[in-house]
């Protein structure tokens, strides 16, 4: 890790700046925000086949069994979603069923607590790869980033998105918001973005709160056109994914995927 | 796994027979059962000390600190709880700072969701075996249970229970009980047992429900006294904890340790 990321992750004027920064912009202008803008409110959409190609479809319920699998990547393959995202016990079966289609493999690492050793996570990485990911989610170390251990998180994640990009696979890093202060919010992107992560995330759906448009927002201002912002958690309808997509989400996560592009006249 | 055991799974009329029997046992004594006997119900209880060596005091926080994480080392110590159950990036912490004491180090496998390939489990489990844990919870697959994959859930159990056993650790088996039927617990417990686990355990306390006393007693009747049940998720009080013993809990999994202990008198 470089010097300078060090400098200013401990710099608390260089993050509270970056946040002020970031909240009077949010809310002086809403020129880059085309939802919330009264005169394009009617009219900005995002074609349902542009927006199918930036959802991963996800079933990561413990109990799924594998009708259910088969089931979501039958639905990825019908409307051409970026992904599928499963556990890793799911993996083999889901390349098998999608050889031969434009549908990708997603899987989550350290998965949903992300409270594993570094070594657990990239071993868990490297097999997911090998058994047909493309892409893994990891969960950052929610603890460490609290105590200010940036080398502990920024290795931890440069060990995985290494072991991905060596593998030609893209990883994408869950920060848990809902579990953050902005500031830590602020910190876990410059971490991420530093560490080679392909993605920063949201959330997870398995804690207290999902994807804001807010938080959003906020990862991509830190992130730029750098490195991918995935809005996750809780989106359940085509509103909610263009909202995000509007805020700066370059992917979503979501169960009701089918739903979300169904969904396309119902709601405008 | 032996013919006997797979032709017990496969066959409906047992599990129904032996679900069928402890129903009835369950409903028409109570002898076995010192809270829900009159006569018993102000004399039993348990002594503090003997239910705190009973006691896992537990923090899985995902956000746990250094700090917090020394504090649950410093009450397990002062109260002589049985182990202190961490996250596994915790575990080497743990150790060093409760080398001296009669306190072991447990931490979870696959945890929550289970959904882990069986080699991460087994890598986790060793790697935390080394870091200094002497007992490991692993979730169960949850999903292969339902699809009748019995010969996947019982190598995955027996995967991480030999790790243990070869290097003298303790392997406990989360069923998560909140998303399986009964003949699924009645399952679980027979392959758990055969596979070599040392305890069934009930919860993750990460789903949509914890342990019952009736969901104990149904793992206690069918793992016998061969190996132990570990009641976890949602005992929050004294009563809560001395109802799970009474029902056949031989250890406790629990965040409010320290206040279960300190209310022997105030409860009684």
């Amino acid at each position: 890790m470089g010097l300078t990321i060090i400098d200013k992750l401990e710099s608390q004027t260089f993050i509270e700046q970056t946040l002020n920064d970031f909240y009077s912009k949010n809310n002086s202008s809403n020129e880059n925000k085309p939802l919330q803008d009264a005169d394009k409110k009617n009219d900005w959409k995002i074609p349902n086949q542009k927006l199918a190609r930036m959802i991963d479809h996800t079933n990561l319920k413990p109990e799924a069994t594998e009708d259910e699998i088969k089931k979501l990547c039958e639905e990825a393959k019908q409307y051409s979603f970026a992904s599928v995202c499963v556990n890793p016990c799911n993996v083999a079966l889901c390349r098998e069923l999608l050889k031969d289609s434009i549908v990708k493999v997603c899987t989550v690492i350290g998965f949903p607590l992300g409270a594993n050793t570094t070594e657990t996570k990239k071993f868990e990485a490297e097999q997911a790869i090998a058994n047909g990911a493309t892409e893994v989610d990891m969960v950052i170390n929610v603890g460490r980033l609290k105590q200010d251990d940036y080398q502990y998180v920024f290795n931890d994640v440069n060990q995985v998105a290494q072991s991905a990009k060596k593998n030609d696979a893209l990883s994408k890093v869950i920060l848990e918001t809902a579990l953050l202060t902005d500031e830590e919010k602020v910190k876990a992107c410059l971490i991420c973005k530093e560490a080679g992560a392909d993605f920063v995330k949201t959330s997870t759906g398995f804690s207290k709160g999902g994807a804001t448009t807010t938080d959003v927002a906020l990862m991509k201002y830190i992130v730029g056109s750098a490195i991918g912002v995935k809005a996750s958690g809780g989106i359940r309808t085509r509103k909610d994914a263009e909202d995000m997509v509007s805020s700066g989400a370059d992917r979503i996560g979501a169960s009701a995927s089918v739903k979300i592009v169904l969904s396309e006249k119902s709601e405008s």
